[in-house]
């Protein structure tokens, strides 16, 4: 069992016990078409308030302008690794609707749309990792986006490459056991 | 193929394509507590921005002080429909840290691990829906909640009842197809 798969204390889906979010990508890799849709098909079909499906996404294909332009965006560590991913991904909360009210669970749906997408996509071998460390005001003006969308995250999507693409502490963190609070602590009230 | 069953241009997990939102709950159901441990199994190893994992829970058994505490903060149409299920859980997102500090995206997370856990759940032939419709202030005085736990959403998890069940327009919307926009709508930029 690799050092990434998840220790649970009851057994659960092999897709969700073996996601993990690397930082090394195969550089020569291009994605398939069809398993970018399935993975924003997947996002698409999550649940939302009242249906409001507030998530919007930008995608650019390493090698594209936008590719370029987001990953300029990218800080610290970050901009080390990332771009070898086959793609970069923006995802955007809808914080307002059409009649200019807030939607108040648009960064919490957003976040169910992105797990729905990265366990469809680790399920056809391919790898996401999520990240904050960008600048959202820069995207923002970069793609002159609306005030209605808020960048939240950027993720990387792409097939895993060699830790040793990796300069430390990168590499050491990439062969690095996954570790998580126990299941107890997460929850407060049991009854 | 049932009219809940999402209607995709690919194939995607079947665990995503026929997972959906009932509001007619089996009221004999009491949830395996191993179906409800291999859940939280799953929330518990979702990502988050620096593994900060700000998501808890209030777990509340049918039948429990908790479960009728927090059904009587129900707005709406939830509170017809809610209790029939198994459990009431209430999704917490820790919005601070430790040190005092926000923590950004912990309402983001907090929808990455309620999707990984409704997932889970869904491949042991449970359902989950989630609510927003709920007095979230009286859920924090009700649990006496310190301020740096936010509560989201309610959400039940159950064995799927019959529509019969339910009064209208709650059975109407039961057996309804599922809807969302097209795919490349949500892509506002594909590069």
């Amino acid at each position: 069992m690799s050092a990434k798969h998840a220790t649970t204390s009851t057994p659960i889906l092999p897709t969700l016990t073996e996601r993990w979010s690397p930082r090394a990508f195969d550089t020569d890799h291009a994605l398939p078409e069809n398993a970018l849709l399935s993975a924003f098909e997947a996002a698409r079909w999550s649940p939302s308030a009242s249906n409001t499906q507030p998530w919007r996404f930008i995608v650019a294909r390493r090698g594209s302008e936008s590719f370029a332009k987001i990953e300029a965006t990218l800080a610290g560590f970050n901009s080390q690794w990332a771009g070898a991913a086959s793609a970069l991904v923006v995802n955007l909360a809808v914080v307002e609707n059409d009649n200019g009210e807030p939607q108040r669970w648009a960064e919490y749906d957003l976040g169910q749309a992105v797990a729905h997408l990265s366990v469809q996509a680790h399920s056809e071998g391919l790898y996401v990792h999520q990240m904050g460390g960008f600048d959202a005001a820069k995207i923002s003006e970069s793609f002159a986006l609306s005030d209605k969308l808020r960048p939240v995250s950027v993720m990387t999507i792409g097939k895993l490459g060699l830790p040793e693409q990796l300069a430390e502490p990168l590499k050491e963190r990439e062969i690095a056991p996954r570790s998580r609070m126990v299941v107890h602590d997460l929850i407060v009230v049991n009854d």
